[in-house]
């Protein structure tokens, strides 16, 4: 919202065993590399022994040269406070790649924001196991690479996307992806791919969560975006919510009202994570909305 | 809402198997009898050959005798539509036992409502495994029967409650009640025992949702009343909603936001009971707001 | 959701003041008709004098000569009830105009719900007094009608609109359009113009709401899809949402998140108007979900 | 949540122009005073020139004297950074009148929230120009002083309740009271005086909002609490929410509906002003949830 001429935005992320002092020893550091702190905001799990969490948004007038020095100073810091930090600039724009299926309205909402710049993000491609969505995907200038995929070749299909991918992409969004990704795939991604679940999790684990919300009668669908992890619909939830249904919902009626609080929870999470808002934390997010 | 002198306000509430013809037939019934239709809901499960719910709100100006008769018609018609139905007289308070433990919230909510004359019912008492509620409950002028229970003396209390409730009460209420009743209890109150349980179910269905929600890290809690049956949690589902919680929440913390949802939802689903605008269908309910 | 081969679906909705008998009397007709209910909605302002509103869809095995006797039989009945009725035929598509000025948001969005079948309706063409989203409307193959308007030429535009609409249309929506219509224009398409007002109306009515809601600090922001009448911001409301905001938004921020609320209060006002769920009456608008 | 002995909760709310290395001026002079920050909230209007916030709640293992020597760090501080700040002891429960006039939902959530120690208040009086609630209000054991009031003894009847509150209250909240209280009163209170407008504020100032709602024929109806000023309903919001209503709803069903919004967003922004999670900014809240 803030817009100057040659003055770089940056964010720090700050993971840290709790310790007296650590806001006052990282503020100092960044005053003194004449860094303006915009926005703050931290948790702790417990004062006592717990874990302390920080986010700083900072603008600084200089070039590389500072930011430089501003990253030798928390690195020495980072010898008195055992502290993991992220430092990342504002005006990068990560690259996002998205994983679909058949079904585009996550993936539209995406392309919208994408579009009218709510979402700040670069879409070097979107990848598919079928050919359904090539023609409005490309109409927006994104690649399209379609991978076909069967029982046989799942493993090899696995390979040709991270090849695709290496180097190209900072995370993945599987936008109604209706694969399951391997643990090594997983691995190359760590907390940097964000899955929507079509249900209030851990309500409705699994497959068919529409149908089995039918069959038990309930007023209220959800949805669930969360960081994937090997343990299906497991991993940390970023963000939920839910829309009211009645009676005379059928299960079809609820999947697609569910699209709807699909494709908003997912997109949430997407400018969430792109914003670098969330650290994660064993399961569980910290979100500094 | 409309109030007028020796007028008598009715609820018909009906389930039937499809058939074409229903509601002309019920609404001529009727008529013919001078009943005059005030609110009129319905429900298909399947226009081919599902069930049909209706419930009709209507007013008579004459008195018992012309009820007497109506009855006859709607019986007579029983013959040619195999339907199941109740008629209810508005003007007669439903009587309403409230079973409770330790914490009072759901217990207040409802005495409140119950006081301010938004529930119109009749409190003949409140049970209780715990003495803690005892004075509160007695200062609104409600009996409060305390019967202890241990694991030895479950089946004992259980009886004692039921001889005090016998012919006295027309629906339980479990507000926080941490005592699983027994499959002869329920059975002599079908669809007539409500439960508010501290989850979404079917997300954590047991012992301690808050503790199991916190670890899940969920980013919000709801909470569901339902009808109570034999499979514990899985009545069914009347009412559901939820509030939005995020990191800062410990899981005391939960448990208390949890408490506000509760009341809502269980004081919305007793008032839905007493108002008849639910029919149970298996596992479902229908709710004519 | 009901499909069956040589079946016809249908809508009927009636509005007439109170009188015993009106449920009874067009039951009747419908069964002598074979015309088979399968949704019946109702609404009565006061039981005593007031005006009932009366929702049916059933379906008719037969072909357009029993159509016509039942619309005899429904005109025959109207002689003894003062009833307004109209008869829509659940199989015809309603023709949507959608007018747009520079933001996409809403227009994408009823775009998208038409493109996945949610939204059944044609839209035979998108008017704009600016040229910008013709190349976006076009590619869905949807023709875009640029009328350029002035202060000097707007009667001459809004002429132009309306002989492009003549015949062609059967309602329109003001998808953000940044224009007001001259009340002979609202003349021929009443409570067949549907607008999104960005405001939680009666709130910030007039221009400019998001800055005014800004200042006025509010901590929810909403948006309001009415029917256009002479009044300006004053029409019928039809659907209202809200979203959460807090002091961090700044008034460009709660323009960005009043786009999310404005499509979809926008898509589920236009989706009832298509579904023929609203009757009007008076200022307010009656909404059988 | 955090429990130890002989340690002491504080709470620091910070309003300064911004100017850098604000955050770690103060964050060194509560390191030195061997003060440990448990959390860390910040809000800037403008990076650049505008006002700079900042609550920090933290503990210390000492008794007063450590406490003296802190306050004179800030003191000192504040000769740098013009900053206005002040520093509350989270042990010492805050001092809350309620006035009320017949409506008693309001006054009965404050009440059930501060028993069942939700709210870490204490309540020395409840005052009211009605003798209606003494009952219920003494049976909790809380003085009830009704100061009867006519058009003629306005002015002496708010001057009694003045003397009464005279030192031994901290806050006050109308729970519905339907006088308008005098600029030289709320002088004595400034931003100390919590109101519950029964509206979504803009909308439906001033009187009957629920008849107002209901000839508008909205689908929401609100609730605002907000800090009284001299302009009537314009005070700095705190906290609103809303209820979905339907055509169903009688300005009197509105109005019992409305009741519910309106205790949960009283007791919410109670809630936050006994915590100090309030920052009042000219006619705005922050509020540091």
């Amino acid at each position: 919202m803030h817009k100057k001429g040659n003055i770089n935005y940056f964010k720090l992320l700050v993971t840290c065993p709790e310790k007296p002092g650590i806001i006052s020893a990282v503020s100092n550091v960044l005053l003194e590399h004449q860094a303006n702190i915009v926005q703050f905001d931290q948790h702790t799990t417990n004062p006592k022994d717990g874990l302390f969490f920080m986010r700083i948004e900072f603008d600084m007038e200089e070039g590389d040269a500072a930011l430089e020095q501003l990253e030798q100073g928390l690195q020495q810091l980072a010898q008195t406070y055992p502290m993991e930090w992220q430092l990342k600039n504002k005006a990068k724009a990560k690259r996002m790649a998205i994983f679909v299926s058949k079904a585009d309205h996550c993936l539209m909402e995406l392309i919208w924001r994408w579009k009218s710049k709510e979402l700040p993000v670069e879409i070097p491609m979107v990848i598919s196991n079928h050919p359904d969505l090539k023609d409005i995907v490309e109409s927006y200038g994104i690649p399209y690479c379609h991978i076909p995929l069967s029982h046989e070749t799942k493993e090899e299909a696995e390979h040709k996307a991270m090849e695709l991918l290496e180097g190209k992409v900072d995370f993945i969004v599987l936008a109604r992806y209706m694969q399951i990704l391997s643990p090594g795939f997983i691995a190359k991604y760590p907390n940097q791919i964000i899955n929507i679940h079509h249900s209030f999790l851990p309500a409705f684990v699994g497959a068919n969560p529409y149908v089995r919300a039918f069959n038990r009668g309930v007023k209220l669908i959800g949805a669930t975006a969360h960081y994937v992890t090997n343990e299906l619909d497991e991993g940390p939830i970023i963000e939920q919510d839910i829309l009211r249904v009645n009676h005379r919902y059928t299960a079809e009626d609820l999947k697609i009202a569910g699209r709807h609080v699909e494709r908003s929870v997912l997109a949430e999470a997407v400018s969430w994570h792109v914003e670098d808002k969330i650290i994660v934390h064993g399961n569980k997010t910290i979100v500094f909305t």
